[in-house]
């Protein structure tokens, strides 16, 4: 039998004791001051107890993982067809030129997990919803089945002022004609969404529906079979920015990073687990996290493969 | 109880009444005279009956199927760490510029899968085995536990003698410093690999070991679970050219394809699939070969995710 | 002796009789109000008389041409060293990815005649002039000694509600820390400044100075030879977007275009020569303009080669 | 009256005093022998004297110097309109790429002087000349009046050998139909072309038909206006790798540059000069050359700016 709390013991140990614990990510000034000697891991079993270590219930920045709940909104929505004629869903693949790939591909981003391809979904959901913020906030709260859960305006004013890139490509997209709302009301929503703050095992929780066929924790449906199967085939190719083959290759599950230093990934039918890790490897993922989930599949031998 | 012998009947039907079954590939002039209307699928079950339909016999060229045998082979005999110095393990992503990215990246091929990648394994196994060609042939029939299985000396030739793309790929390679043998000696090799000769049945039974951690059909050991699960990590995420999101988001199976239109994919623990029609689509993948694992999938309802 | 006159004469009638006189540029509404039927051209020579044809006398808006006047102020306050720091001054090449190579060099615009160039050209006026707008076209006014230039404000605002890309690519610099102005503020300048109109007299009088070693029609001097020397180097490898080397190439003089259809070309110590045709190419230079230029240098034998 | 002795002794003395000479090219093993404080100048005027400084009269290897030679042998041989269809005239603009922008645009060099571009046009001259080697070898010699000007055979197998990257490109453009002859034939052709060794003068004296109409020192006619004006133009826009729009920037003449150190310019109807350093900086063009041309137009104020 599988002792998790031994190997979450055992990868808490590694990270407490390594010195170069990556870079805070520091192009929004609110991320920046945050410490980077947290560590928390939040494992939640489908069937049985759920496990759990360091700072797990520390709340931090979600960043780019709120971009697999706008994802799953979308789909929920409007299926997934209707948003294939505005998205792809092949990896970027480039590491460098992001903007360029946008270019050469006319307004259609690689996929949805990219930020142009996010911003593509923020502009459905602000056409979709009623309230988009306040909708949004909604549905990762019931998703985790926490109502406490908040975005951080901090943040989201810190990334409105100083995110260039983003209007940048926000930009770009409507010169291409593909965002249907003004630039402004999309971004507010978007770096909204981003600002959203939640600890591992918020997290874990909230991933639970794409362990489990589309249902949450508490067994309300929230997606189908059909799009939990492409959300995380998705999550697999195009999850960690320019990482996502390596993550496949050491790790081996769907999972998404963000900024904030979080990782979630999960193996369909057995788990979700989380980890946060603010110091961030120069491909902008979690240098812990990336270590703690390949050391974590490597000992319990655990991969969608 | 899943019906796979009727799910495979349907399939066969609907190909076969298909009008347009896509082109067969034309740049090697060997390979265009096959007919585009073959089609036959072989389901190789891990337990249990195996289950076939239509021309599952008939050998047709495996083309980057071979990739995948070679990229096998060099991790089992350098293992996985020796290989990445010379390919990394992204997804290329770039639909028009292969070239392009090999130069960016300062001839790191982004894959074993794509063109370039394939060619510095070449090159390594040129490097490290007695007789490259007759021996990696050898591993090829014994993964199938089939001694008929042949190069096509035809196909071979045919590609050496047109196959200028691969010569400039294998020249900047080597302008990089990243091939150790002669040019004409690693793609002589390469071409061969690319022009073994199998039919369905016989890729099913070659790729049982990656369905099986590492055994094949009789139970011999060829790779540890380690390199299986990056082996069909690269497939997943690297298989299809630039297609891969689209099967891993339609179809959710490890898998490669060539374009002698085979393709094969597997689901670790429960099955091998191989599904051959000569037709392609506009990517390069076979047509009809992938709406057909696509309706076995949502059929079936079994994926990796 | 050269007929300058019968030459501007048979320009003129081969120009009216052309069918295909290309598609007047749609991207700006404001611009697409425009008949592509207007012809009219105007050499100013440096010793001699002047000589016309057609609408020379009907103003239009002169767009990118306004790049050279920009650049000429920045150059004549701050000299040329301190903006290469800024800006590069090579050949732009990639027709289809203007963004993409700006992301590449790390926010380094190719060169101050494609928009990003001329977009940090903006900033540096909007930091340096006490007035921007007001004193950039006091300055334009005072190279074509004419009081009477006016911005077209219409077609200002037109720009700076549809102009998505130019706020992609400012944005875009911004990101790279090569703008010290608000966003909103350098574009509001950029706009302006290519709003200008002027008809092909005003603006054969305005470039005076750059076939004259920087002295203007009235002996004033505005640049001093270096300075002319390196505007019309750039202007011969860059003014012509991706058609640069082939404007070189067939007419072979330093000169700078607009999607308004105006064209400015010169040869130091010798003439100034202005083209104005709606109707633009494929790559966004004036398609009679072109013509006319290239049968111009073709007739009287007169280029810098 | 100006002082060309005196300007060429003082560029000399600068030369010779300046500590970093920039770095002899290395990728061609028999091009790393030379020492890099040879250094040399020869003005060859159309009216007057020629003068000259340093080791003028030293042959070195002309390199990609000689592809102005190929172009104005093709141009002479077919006219400039049969060469268009298979090489454009734009400058390459990216520094990084060039197999990139070759990919990108499926096969058509961006221009004569990029290593693609004259591989182009060296399989015109193996389809076009008799004895290619021989007949173009006679044609510099004839353009030069000197009989004793030698392909060095150790240079052209030295490249043939360790080439990598040209064969890249030769295969890139065969794949794309844009090569008639065998890559070994043209390249075996090309590869001699580069050998070919001139000094100063002989270079001086072989481009006078550039600055003279198209006349050599004879009066031969070679070429016509036409076609001079043309490779003028090519040479100003693309004659300097990626340093084209610096070069006409800060000197204002066309020019070409080789690997080996030499560069030769020109003012039509003024003079021809070629300076020899083989010190290159890292774009790739002489690093002493570039200062010493620089020096020499400042100081003269002559350009065709």
């Amino acid at each position: 039998m599988t002792n998790f709390q031994g190997i979450l013991d055992t990868i808490y140990e590694t990270a407490k004791a390594t010195k170069n614990k990556g870079e805070v990510a520091n192009y929004i000034p609110e991320l920046a001051k945050i410490k980077e000697d947290h560590f928390g891991m939040y494992l939640n079993k489908l069937q049985g107890e759920d496990y759990f270590v360091g700072e797990w219930d520390i709340p931090f920045s979600i960043q780019s993982i709120s971009k697999v709940f706008s994802l799953a909104l979308a789909f929920s929505m409007l299926g997934t067809k209707n948003i294939l004629t505005r998205v792809d869903v092949e990896p970027s693949g480039n590491p460098f030129n992001h903007l360029s790939l946008l270019e050469q591909e006319e307004g259609i981003p690689r996929n949805p997990l990219v930020n142009s391809g996010a911003i593509v979904i923020a502009d459905i959901l602000v056409s979709e919803l009623k309230n988009p913020k306040e909708d949004f906030l909604q549905f990762v709260r019931d998703l985790a089945h926490d109502q406490s859960i908040q975005f951080n305006e901090k943040v989201a004013a810190s990334e409105a002022k100083t995110g260039y890139n983003n209007f940048a490509a926000a930009n770009l997209l409507k010169s291409f004609n593909n965002l249907n709302n003004d630039v402004e009301a999309i971004l507010d929503f978007y770096f909204h969404q981003c600002s959203i703050e939640m600890n591992c095992k918020q997290l874990s929780d909230a991933f639970f529906p794409f362990a489990n066929q589309g249902s949450c924790l508490k067994g309300n449906p929230h997606l189908n079979k059909n799009q939990v199967k492409r959300i995380n085939a998705i999550m697999l190719t195009c999850g960690f920015y320019d990482e996502a083959g390596e993550f496949a290759f050491e790790v081996g599950l769907p999972g998404k990073s963000g900024v904030g230093g979080g990782i979630v990934a999960l193996l369909p039918g057995e788990f979700t687990l989380t980890c946060w890790s603010p110091g961030l490897n120069d491909k902008g993922n979690s240098k812990l996290g990336m270590l703690a989930l390949e050391s974590f599949t490597t000992q319990t031998q655990l991969s969608i493969f």
